[in-house]
């Protein structure tokens, strides 16, 4: 038996006391797994838990001092946030040649590319299996299991917040803010719900994942990010009357150009996808991750996207592959970074609802508005309700690209009668 | 740089030739990624394939002597057939110290634990991730991903020529044979399809799956194999519209009995689930898998269960793994074996259709057949159409247990009136 694996835990929150319940709990089953036992040296949090047997580890009320302690072999990062401590510890970690794993994709989207550099000098892993898509195994999935292809989309809900935001709409008719309230309460959404529910965190996680999907640097911030803000009771009405469900997606693409350079698509923002998708099939917390590739066509990953016990079972699968001795390049920060298309050469078809005044000819109006930058329209639903007051007018589209469906609904706004509008991109996943 | 990896492959039919393919077209990135390059040294197969560019590997007529030549480090083999020179193969490198890579499930399901002593033995790896679910990396999942839990249930559609028949028999209407014979022109089904239709080949997955997923050592033949060919049309529209759906499911959960001993429930039958659900919503060819543990939660995947690219994409995979050093133990034949929990314990529902002689009061004298056995009924669908005539009784039953619905079928089957059955579990999958 080789010698322990001995582990420093920074933050103790609800992940981090599920780490050490979960290292309790199965430290033979760990041990004969991973071939050595894996054995917590120190822990630090904001305040000690006295409540969480730590078995004898040291107590750090400095969590950079731990991270640098000749003592540890592996730091798990589980601070959160993307400046201050969280970024110390991960750096003097690093830095001083030990392994880390870290959960924290704010940290990773803005900084990782830095941290996987000073991994690679000091020959130290940089794991993060974690920081997307909670249980599911997406980054090995990615970095291992379809290694042997040239991948070319990874796309996905990578969000639970927004997931059960939407799936609770949809289900209650209710409006975003009387669910996300529901939400809070039932500590599915946090108290500061903007990073969800505006598509940011989304962001974080789809930033990594095209990095490690096409070894690319991480590309952050990302041009357009959109969150469900805007998605109305009545979007999610019409759309299933379309036969549609509204997703937030984030989506990454890569294209081969010509000339054999690669450009990266990169975008977040509420989707319609067909009612019988597998994607519009995932409901509720849960998320879900697509890959395709070259020979593996098409792999589809469900899972709990949150929660401590699927977090604590990815953190410590990445300890039990550091136990393993398994040591796999995690990003690839020196390679060229890919040029990134700009949303405006979409291809694609759009959902559109107007709101208008009911009035004769306005239709016409918009159809021939549409038409002048070549879009046709593919289905139309009015109902006329209140003459002279707002109605709803939804409409989708053939496919069109961006650039003209942005210049159509330009001149549709200009309509005296069109009030207001929600314009969503069709996809078919 | 470290050292080429010499790889040989025993067979060179769809996936053998996609393999090679596969090689050429990615060698460069499989070198990045594997951190050495990876070089096809020996090809075998029952007749040279002069379209296939071999790149000055060497060609051996006997695949027996290729596998234990000294210039080869893995051995690939994609004969098929668990007896043969498939098995001498496998063995012949094993028991020289070579890495092995094989597809071959039936192969293991019957031999894997004595090749899983030799790779021990001879310090070789032997790896299968090809051999369940195609391109789904379930074996990595299991073994790797999923590492920190205490796995319970892995269940899942792991035979893509039954998921389509089944998926075309309900859009289509069609019986059976008619689909097949249409599958069979495609190449989605064999022109020998028993090993298929008959569940047989769900039954190898299976017990590859379990023993992977519960540290035991393979458990084959299994003693609940049912396929899909007493599936009528008729069962599947009135499963539909009952809200369910149904599948060939290969089941495999781990029970804890009070003492603290285990036991393993192992079974392959036709299952109706719900409608709504993930595994319901898996149509075609595609396979999925769900795997339940105590941190994770639940994890499905869905992916190609077969196909050159796909099953290539997984042996590469595998191939990979090796080129980084990766060595996971594959399976543990030492182990104390499970003991299996005969189907007669299983807890759940039913779906029973019955041929019956459209007489007065034969729907009461089911009822109470089924009702002395504690058997209540839940749902009830009967369409008298021709007095004297035979016409179909359908029913669902609330929870029970198998034991008592195999008594209350044969109460049943001895009425005047009941002249066939088909009886199928419900499942909430």
């Amino acid at each position: 038996m080789n010698s322990p694996l001995r582990v420093a835990i920074a933050g103790l929150g609800t992940v981090g006391s599920k780490v050490v319940h979960l290292l309790r709990t199965h430290r033979l089953l760990h041990e004969q797994r991973g071939g050595r036992s894996i054995v917590l040296t120190a822990a630090s949090a904001k305040s000690p838990k006295p409540e969480l047997e730590l078995d004898g580890s040291r107590w750090f009320d400095d969590a950079s001092a731990m991270a640098t302690d000749p003592s540890v072999d592996v730091v798990i990062e589980l601070i959160g946030g993307h400046q201050g401590i969280a970024r110390t510890v991960c750096e003097s970690a690093l830095g001083h040649g030990k392994h880390l794993i870290t959960a924290n994709k704010a940290l990773l989207a803005y900084h990782g590319n830095e941290l996987a550099n000073l991994a690679c000098e000091h020959g130290a892993v940089l794991a993060f299996e974690a920081a997307v898509g909670g249980g599911i195994p997406i980054i090995k999935s990615l970095r291992e299991a379809l290694a042997a292809n040239r991948l070319t989309k990874v796309y996905g809900i990578l969000n639970g917040t927004c997931n059960y935001i939407l799936s609770q709409m949809r289900s209650s008719g209710r409006d975003l803010a009387s669910v996300l309230e529901q939400a809070q309460e039932l500590g599915y959404a946090e108290r500061e719900p903007s990073i969800d529910v505006g598509g940011l965190d989304t962001a974080h996680k789809l930033a990594i994942l095209a990095a490690v999907a096409f070894d690319c640097p991480i590309s952050f911030p990302l041009e357009h990010v959109k969150g469900i803000g805007s998605v109305t009771p009545d979007d999610i009405l019409f759309a299933e009357e379309l036969g549609y469900r509204i997703k937030l997606l984030g989506i990454a693409c890569r294209h081969e150009l010509a000339e054999g350079r690669d450009t990266l698509e990169l975008r977040v923002h509420p989707c319609l996808v067909p009612a019988g998708s597998p994607t519009a099939s995932i409901e509720g917390v849960s998320n879900t991750v697509v890959v395709e590739g070259d020979f593996i066509e098409q792999l589809l990953l469900v899972g709990p996207g949150a929660g401590a016990g699927p977090t604590a079972s990815a953190v410590v699968a990445d300890l039990l592959d550091l136990a393993r001795g398994h040591r796999v390049a995690s990003l690839s920060p020196q390679a060229k970074p890919m040029e990134t298309l700009p949303i405006a050469h979409r291809i694609g078809a759009y959902y559109l609802r107007l709101m208008v005044r009911d009035e004769v000819g306005v239709l016409a109006l918009i159809a021939h508005a549409l038409g002048a930058q070549n879009i046709s329209i593919e289905q139309f639903i009015q109902r006329r309700r209140w003459p002279g007051q707002l109605v709803p007018v939804v409409l989708t589209t053939h496919q069109t690209n961006e650039a003209a469906m942005q210049r159509g609904l330009v001149a549709v706004q200009q309509l005296d009668a069109v009030c207001d509008h929600c314009l969503i991109r069709l996809e078919q996943f």
